[in-house]
């Protein structure tokens, strides 16, 4: 167990203690599954850690969860806001009204239907706005203003952090001899955290992310030693396609390994080799680490890898192998 | 603990435990899951034994295991044989892999591409047949005394049962206290194999069954009080047309507490919702029971109720909610 001397925000082992126990009401401890078909394909020993299994369908519910349930009685009155109109959105709302306080969402009015109608499901007070970063952060800061709420960042924050990197903490309790452990990154909030929860390890496994080539910006500001905003991001993979935050930055740049980029195609077959041998429903981000083992972006033969699937909520409308919602991304 | 005077070939509780035992080293035991958006939805408390996860995909996996190693070392090293297309077939050529010996598999040679690649992929020798029935029975009869392999029936079959009966044995080891387990019936191995497990168990749950409507012999047998074979069946659960055999209708007429019918429309809903809410791949099979509830077919308000999720494999590229597929279907 080791230490972050100079970065005092930076979540210690003590700080994923404690998030472990503030949602061990709330969130479900997610299985851990294996595949003999895909050890074969992959040759390596795989561990699947399932988030798509996780309350609202991704690991977003343990960061949220932790986050709602850190605030004082007199924060939370005033409840909590965020903007997002992904598995964020939805799992802060759940955690907030779990603990009975209002959520506040900001959300593009271009937002999908299915996402507005998950989002508002939870009880959330959704505000829309026109579909730019200016429009959103004004929008946010205006309910700020006048709610009081307190603002969640999606990934950029300790206490998220914290919440996500009980994913591998748990994953490390069930499989304690882990050569790897994979996860994707999009903002590096569960990058971060899994890569904490690895470094306080006692066998502390190197860990390794997965990126799509199309929004590969978390491995160029990997290697270019500064954070390099995500620019236009093209990928079926719609949950990484936000840029770093200095605290994500700071933790994948000390206690990562490496970051491998994986094109669609691998990403679209990894997933659905998922669906059909495992039978697990996991959403294209999810399937990243999977595809870069597959398509050899990295050759980990014969080791023991954990891998998170980080969640499992996709369209059935609009699956990325069906001819009609390709010709949409390509 | 109860027996079965009048039927020496019936499964008695030690065949059951015996079967278990048996195909313990080489069976999943399968994990029992839960939803509480679906017992919110069904207005009941919902145990689902996730037979989508057994090895093959299906159930089917256990009885085949169960007759493969129940063979003597002399009837092992002819072989064993079937005609089936499906599920059984694969389970089959597994088993008979894991033991050594070989499988012989009588399939019509208009099977999809999918399940023909299936087979052959677990070693089985495949002899392709025309599609009808005669020609089915008379290229199996030529393969057995050719070879001198041993028959084993996809469901009329004491061995068969005993092993489908485990399911439901492992259901009840883990979720004691059951008013009610649910299954779909096709030829009735799993139904009958349910049936014994429930009725041998303490507590003796009542055990219902759920046909499509469009399939619907075993109800009608059920009612009629005899064997009503399967004419013409129309249904998307393509694991439900076959009939009852004799063995697994007797069971089921003594045991089974009711059977109830559901629609196509009905079935595809539950199978959506399942891969939705539960993140879980299950084929329309599957889904028939849950799509009873769902529907209202049945009333079991407030009632702790086990469902058996029979397999997961589907073909990815022919999912019933795309409209090319429905049309075809249609």
């Amino acid at each position: 167990m080791r230490s972050n001397p100079n970065h005092q925000w930076m979540p210690m082992p003590q700080h994923i203690d404690a998030a472990a126990v503030r949602i061990a009401p709330h969130a479900h401890r997610t299985p851990v599954m294996t595949s003999r078909s895909l050890d074969v394909k992959a040759d390596a020993v795989l561990f699947f850690k399932c988030e798509n299994l996780q309350r609202v369908g991704a690991f977003k519910f343990r960061g949220a969860c932790n986050a709602v349930f850190s605030l004082s009685d007199a924060e939370a009155r005033r409840g909590v806001a965020t903007h997002s109109s992904g598995n964020h959105a939805q799992a802060l709302a759940l955690a907030a009204r779990l603990r009975g306080i209002p959520a506040h969402i900001v959300m593009p009015e271009n937002a999908p239907a299915i996402k507005k109608r998950a989002v508002a499901g939870y009880d959330a007070r959704i505000t829309f706005c026109e579909p730019t970063l200016a429009a959103r952060e004004r929008t946010l800061d205006a309910v700020v203003a006048d709610t009081g709420a307190a603002f969640i960042h999606p990934y950029n924050d300790e206490r998220i952090i914290a919440g996500q990197a009980t994913a591998a903490r748990e994953l490390l309790a069930d499989v304690p001899d882990l050569d790897v452990i994979m996860a994707p990154v999009g903002g590096g909030g569960l990058l971060s955290g899994t890569a904490l929860a690895a470094h306080y390890h006692v066998s502390s496994p190197a860990v390794i992310a997965a990126e799509p080539e199309g929004a590969d910006d978390a491995k160029r500001s990997f290697e270019a030693g500064h954070i390099i905003p995500s620019v236009n991001p093209r990928t079926i993979a719609d949950g990484l396609l936000t840029s770093l935050g200095d605290k994500t930055y700071e933790i994948i740049r000390r206690y990562v390994h490496d970051i491998v980029t994986v094109s669609d195609d691998a990403i679209i077959a990894a997933m659905r080799l998922v669906w059909e041998r495992m039978k697990l429903v996991i959403e294209p981000s999810a399937a990243v680490p999977l595809a870069a083992l597959l398509d050899h972006s990295i050759d980990l033969s014969g080791r023991r890898v954990g891998i998170i699937f980080s969640g499992g909520n996709v369209d059935m409308d609009r699956l990325p192998w069906q001819p009609y919602t390709t010709q949409e991304n390509a």
